[in-house]
């Protein structure tokens, strides 16, 4: 599970969707930010972090992962340029996993108060 | 939500279960680690952080709390003294907070590999 974490951080930096979605199951959800409609399945979820990476966006690990029961959890800043200016986002990530190792459940916890340089 | 973490993490560290219980609701759940069983009720959570509290630890908020919904979660490490040597546990709390501003549901991730020093 901490593999799969390292694995997401430098495919997601990487810019390959392919690479991030091979880590989830088939009928995985992606809720990101928490409170946000849910991706469902492989085809929403490669098409959502698609999205994501056109901005250029690269992450960073802040500190171990967690790793407990069928749960990853693990704190990380996302950093882009946007409109001409460094942007920073603090974001907690959960990746629950199914049986077979892949990620079931995603919930990423940030919100506006964790968005720096979006003036 | 940021100030009642920033309250926990305080209370804990003075040693005051009355404090800390304070900021619960009263049918609130604590899952310390996850994947263990549930504190249910106050009076249960109250008995559960006196108990934790008995080793004298010490909590380090580890970067910025994430704040999203009725959300907020934060990296932080526990440090304690035991059995004569420094031990560290590196640990991600996420707090669901009520309509009133409790917190209704805590979860602490957590696991082997995050403690240190524990030989």
């Amino acid at each position: 599970m901490e593999a799969a974490v390292h694995e997401y951080v430098a495919a997601f930096s990487a810019g390959s969707a392919d690479r991030v979605a091979a880590l989830f199951g088939e009928n995985a959800t992606v809720e990101d930010p928490v409170g946000s409609p849910l991706h469902e399945g492989l085809a929403a979820i490669r098409a959502f972090y698609e999205g994501s990476m056109a901005t250029g966006a690269k992450l960073t690990l802040e500190g171990p992962v967690r790793v407990v029961a069928d749960y990853a959890v693990f704190a990380f800043s996302v950093h882009l340029q946007w409109e001409g200016g460094a942007k920073r986002i603090d974001v907690i990530d959960s990746f629950r996993f199914d049986e077979g190792g892949n990620v079931a459940e995603m919930r990423a916890f940030w919100g506006p108060e964790n968005m720096h340089g979006f003036t």
